[in-house]
């Protein structure tokens, strides 16, 4: 099974490396970043880098498509390229998955119609406008579709994944391996939990902080 | 500040990354990826690959320093240049940190002797070779010394230092924004949870795991 996880420039590293981290544990799988063109791709901060190894060309029939959110993702919405890959290796890939505002992109090859998904918190009305019926649940399997909510859902989303395909005791032993007993120090991880305040400042650039 | 994440061949990606998602987001901080030769360096796969920007040598005084674990961590051990660079960065930091085994590399260089500190649940012991006492805890905090147990305990420890510089308000909007409210779908991710025969297996076999 070859597993791609899309880079693009300004994508967010979390939602990559969360699944990659979880998925790549598959038996017998090869995974690969891709892009349009390899080499090191930056993140919106500008300050990491991942490489992509593969041009998209390269993997024209993965078994799992992975797309990450971020920043950079809404520059993608129009790049014809990127979208014309997304719905060739959709047409024969097992599962196609995103994470944050990676859904957008999904949605924007118009893979979502009629189907559930989510997105980041704050992207997750966006959702409609590709036909999509938006979930404010963290992890959501629609067939072969599975889209995570924002940037570390994708750990979630990875594991849930290598359960259905690998069985539940391969899952909770990358669980295990992968020490993922979280323990945050803080309950403010969605915007039901969070401070008022903040959901609301947020809310308030969000056009800043998703563009 | 000036926050220096270390990259050494076959180092694990999450532990890496799971501490930049959250740490980088410290106001006014500047993140940077350091390495003894800048360009890409791989994780323990192969099949991924960060880029170094800086030499050990271009980042002699990070506010912090995060000490990343993995397969590869075993041959560092011995690495004086490596060691050496961990030894003069801390003297000048305000923070030294590490994930997973990486917390070994620490107790190598010197730096964990007569402190509490934590590492991959598997490695646990061997932090007493270095004088250090193991915890069970997924963060410790002993002073300016921050170590956290495998993986993708990381996340956790760059929200809890995130929040003991920037204050708990900081801490729970990088929360929120990360959207970081877990919902793993086992519930396998310490060896106290964890099914007896996975945990029995991967004791078994740690050896090969992690060195």
């Amino acid at each position: 099974m070859q597993i791609a996880i899309l880079l693009y420039d300004r994508f967010t590293a979390l939602d990559a490396v969360g699944p990659y981290e979880t998925l790549s544990r598959l038996p017998g799988a090869e995974t690969v970043f891709v892009a349009e063109r390899t080499g090191p791709v930056r993140n919106e901060t500008g300050n990491l880098a991942l490489t992509a190894d593969r041009t998209l060309a390269e993997v024209p029939e993965p078994g799992i498509v992975v797309v990450p959110g971020g920043p950079g993702q809404s520059a993608q919405m129009t790049n014809g390229a990127l979208l014309d890959w997304l719905r060739a290796a959709d047409a024969g890939s097992e599962w196609t998955t995103s994470v944050c505002t990676g859904s957008l992109l999904l949605g924007a090859a118009g893979l979502l119609t009629g189907r559930s998904a989510t997105s980041h918190w704050l992207a997750l009305e966006q959702l409609r406008a590709h036909g999509a019926e938006p979930t404010g649940r963290r992890v959501v399997f629609d067939g072969k579709y599975v889209t995570a909510a924002g940037v570390s859902s994708g750990i979630d989303m990875g594991l849930a994944l290598l359960g259905r395909i690998a069985g539940d005791d391969h899952a909770r032993a990358v669980q295990l391996l992968t020490e993922y007993d979280p323990q945050p120090p803080y309950d403010s991880g969605s915007p039901q939990k969070a401070p008022a305040h903040l959901v609301a400042e947020f809310r308030g650039r969000s056009r800043f902080l998703l563009t």
